[in-house]
């Protein structure tokens, strides 16, 4: 019954609106060929191409889109507490134009423009991304009303498949709405006689630039330009972003190369790039937008950004930095930088992004790490001749460059070389470990972190070769040594006698030999009953000035009591008298022999 | 006293060795204005230059150094399970060239080398580093005797640094090292007629080539390649490392070219590039080399590698996928192949690497996310037509591609639009939710995406639109239908009499209206005593084929108790029977209304 009484709006169910779902039940007919389905992005003929001879020699023009294009794109976007903290980072840094909002979209965005405003320096142009509609300009205009410096950056579709797809718009009407737009933003601007205590910059985008015909972006900036009426002074900004990156860098430099040797009066034209990373390729998009004729830099700090991110400025910056040109902006604190991005944007920096990350200046392989360790060492001896360039195999930059300790440089693992573990001990103890104990240690440190399978800490380092060498007596003790003399019996002859304490017991001790470890030497093997030799013996300062101590490494061998096999053992020795330092080695070094079971004290 | 006796030791304390500590005193010295400390690299000079006008037609072939570069740059490296694990996902991705180890310098890596030699199918080479040194050499054989393809692969420091620092070595000197090793290789190997069972193969690498003079590289691939008489169907593979990247990629491009237009006998030599990613340009200079004349890619997965690791090959095989050309890799589960890599590598992928990251495919901004659906809509209705391109505006690859699905594509913050929401409410509830709505639960959404301070995931906007929306009065019901019957008085007037159950108690109801919708609305009004208007109406269907259902959406106007301003309210209803839907929908939509306290059921 109710079915019959349904004519009237069976016949309205028969014009139901076509459903847009039909993505999943299509996929199955897509064929998953990528020659079909993929086509290749067809590059533009270039009759003559100047960039690739071309070298970046200056600083472009900085924009950090961090607060706009940056933030719309994190998962859970800034507080306005963070935003305002994130800003004033920026000026910090140096950015002289920044991007902060869309302040047309929401009460939000408009507020911060607002702050950013009134908290900018005079210096510092603040801009706003508005889309080509008037009731939007009117607003984002209001915005930033009383700033010092502003840009109004709006931008239309261009590109063929955003012409078609998001706007359904022919190229004459692309052209007419964006003339329409930039009179319109013109009028309210810098031609409102009201608003003359700003000075406004414009900025137009052709979106996406990487996927619109050249001449047809070079036609609507055209049009743009002579609507705008840019000044030498205050040029308009053509920024051409690869919203979606299409094609390869190079590519996209020739694009570039082809706008900026066509657009007219390229003096009053200031050309920006906009990069993405969908190919991984934005930064070398970017420095080869530079070489191509841009004169500004879009980006986000660490690449944040829609996707694969903006393209990012740190590492744009310090390409430039390590190549011996000034970037203008200053990341020696990019510890901190680092820090307030990642707690803003809640998306971790990887430990290998360039510069930024946690890995970029460690070395793990052996190999690796006796390079560093030679270039260090040459380079030290070439500072002291007043050179000061930096040079060590490796490390493309001084890692204190972006605030890291060289602490950081060597890490040791399993796969490390002696190398790795000798440059820890230099660093944390002082003590430029003598090449056999090296590799002996080594093949210690590799069982023990081949057992964790993990890496070693500098700590556990440390610690291991402390135990391990009985570091200055500090780990064993059986035999203490409470006073001796040696006395001199011919020119190569000496006579040592002493006291020490073992077990409690005071024992007296007698030895010779042609110096006084030899003789120490000798008195400890009668006590122990047991040969031992000296096999390699060393000693360097450690620390300058008063505080120089001496370091004592001494390496004896002796006859194992169980096996009778021999053996040897190392020990060290530190002390402020370079003679009480041998004699603390030699103990070191007995203690350790005692404490590994090798030899008994019971047998004394 | 002690210290009058020890006069000999104090002499010997003066030959104390030069501590190589002093980088921490030298620092101090060095200038940190970049233009002392660094020098820009200069590029080679090109008199012409082709590799701009090129594209990439074809795979280059493979290399996976993830066992042997990747593995040694890890803070934790693998265990041999894990090894063993990544080892079999390599094949199963389709690498027929696989550096497994440096079996000379470990036991751990002379057996993995057995175990992959025993391992690998018929056609996959494995490829073992060695440095120029004969045990060493003669070692490597041993570690990979029996194999079905082998290559050896040698190094040498040809740069001036690398010579200079690393190995005090003269040119002539490198050159003499490296043709000695390279026949001793060629001895123990293709002219040992006991290791005729294996195809031979040898790779060299001058290191590192990206700051080797062009001419010195050539000079002593040269002198290697004679020594190893390479021939056509076997060619001496040429790796020309940017062991550490020194300038942007179209210099390496220049190099590349330089190298492969100066060796002689082209045809019997493999050029091999080697990038890694110092300068954020690991991908570019690997692109721009195969444009200039390589023919193999060395790499690693997701980019692992020392410091900044090296070149991603998912990035560069992705990106030909991605342009029609067939890159001979299968990443189609990358999902699993990414579980893999980060459970072994313990490194996570950052969320915005290219094609490997977490957020690679998502939209949170509004203008994307309207985008991506209209792109959507126009693909499914040209795919209709037999078009088989990928065209989505902001997605230049079809997630399904890299394993992800559709839902991953629009997320949802208070940065997103209108059309984010209801491209989840399409994918999750199957509803095509009006225009007009959409606008209004977007307002709706912004409020709580701001007051949560983060995204909000699909499941929570699922649910606050059911309970917004009051879904086929899922969520409140205060009024029921019990039955009802529609009577056509003339062509234009229907009259609706039924009983409705409110309060425990049953209620006749009665209205009259040009349709069933309008003639409940009115009886509806009549009961609650309040104005009730149809503003808005739509339905359309829901799935296919036999479980094809109605989805109604109503927006009804009517005039609130308390303020007596007129305000409106959505409702959804959804059924098999189109006008039943219609009849769910005004009853979501009047039951929505009583919920908000706008109008007392009590008044009736």
């Amino acid at each position: 019954m109710v079915k019959h009484t349904f004519i009237a709006l069976a016949e309205h169910a028969g014009k139901l609106r076509k459903s847009i779902l039909p993505v999943k039940l299509t996929y199955k007919n897509m064929l998953r060929d990528p020659s079909v389905k993929y086509r290749p992005f067809v590059p533009p003929k270039m009759t003559k191409r100047i960039w690739p001879d071309k070298t970046i020699q200056k600083a472009p023009r900085w924009l950090s889109t961090d607060l706009r294009d940056g933030n719309q794109s994190l998962p859970d976007p800034m507080s306005v507490a963070q935003k305002k903290e994130y800003f004033h980072k920026l000026i910090n840094i140096g950015f002289k134009e920044i991007e902060v909002s869309f302040p047309s979209a929401s009460q939000t965005d408009f507020d911060f423009t607002r702050y950013a405003v009134e908290n900018a320096p005079d210096d510092v142009s603040i801009q706003c991304l508005v889309q080509s509609r008037e009731h939007l300009i009117k607003r984002t205009v209001e915005a930033l009303t009383g700033a010092k410096r502003a840009t109004i950056h709006t931008y239309l579709a261009t590109s063929d498949m955003f012409r078609e797809i998001v706007f359904n718009m022919s190229r004459e009407e692309a052209i007419s709405k964006a003339v329409e737009a930039t009179k319109l933003v013109k009028k309210l601007t810098k031609d409102d006689p009201s608003q003359q205590a700003t000075r406004w910059s414009y900025e137009f985008s052709p979106e996406c630039f990487s996927d619109t015909p050249g001449e047809f972006a070079v036609e609507i900036c055209e049009a743009v330009k002579k609507a705008w009426e840019p000044t030498e002074d205050n040029p308009i900004i053509f920024n051409l972003p690869a919203t979606v990156e299409a094609s390869s860098p190079n590519v996209y430099a020739d694009q570039i190369e082809y706008f900026a040797t066509h657009i007219t009066e390229r003096e009053k034209v200031c050309i920006a790039t906009h990069c993405h990373n969908d190919r991984g390729c934005g930064v070398a998009a970017t420095e080869l937008g530079m070489l191509a004729g841009a004169d500004r830099v879009e980006g986000c700090l660490f690449g944040n950004g829609e996707r694969t991110g903006n393209v990012d400025l740190v590492t744009v910056a310090m390409n430039m930095y390590t190549q011996g040109v000034s970037s203008n902006l200053d990341f020696s604190d990019l510890t901190s930088i680092s820090e307030v991005v990642q707690r803003c944007n809640k998306i971790p920096i990887s430990p290998r992004a360039p510069y930024g990350g946690e890995l970029v200046v460690s070395a793990f392989s052996g190999s690796h790490q006796d390079a560093i360790k030679k270039g260090f060492a040459i380079q030290s001896k070439k500072q002291a001749q007043g050179e000061t360039q930096w040079r060590i195999p490796y490390l493309p930059l001084d890692p204190k460059d972006i605030g890291r300790d060289y602490e950081a440089v060597i890490r040791v693992n399993s796969q490390s070389g002696k190398g790795g573990a000798a440059w820890v001990i230099l660093r944390s103890l002082g003590l430029d470990v003598p090449r056999p104990m090296q590799v002996e240690f080594s093949n210690t440190l590799q069982k023990n972190a081949d057992a964790l399978g993990r890496e070693l800490k500098s700590e556990e380092i440390t610690k291991l070769f402390k135990e391990t060498y009985n570091y200055n007596n500090d780990e064993h003790i059986y035999v203490t040594l409470l006073n001796y003399q040696v006395e001199k019996l011919n020119s190569e002859r000496r006579a040592l006698a002493g006291q020490v304490e073992v077990n409690d017991k005071v024992v007296n001790i007698e030895g010779y030999g042609n110096g006084p470890i030899s003789s120490l030497v000798d008195a400890l093997s009668n006590l122990l009953n047991v040969k031992l030799s000296v096999e390699s013996y060393c000693e360097h300062s450690l620390g300058s000035g008063s505080a120089t101590k001496a370091a004592s490494f001494i390496n004896l061998s002796y006859i194992r009591n169980n096996d009778h096999a021999t053996s040897n053992m190392w020990g060290i020795g530190v002390s402020e008298d370079t003679g009480d330092a041998s004699i603390r080695a030699v103990f070191a070094t007995v203690n350790n022999i005692i404490h590994s079971g090798d030899v008994s004290l019971a047998k004394q």
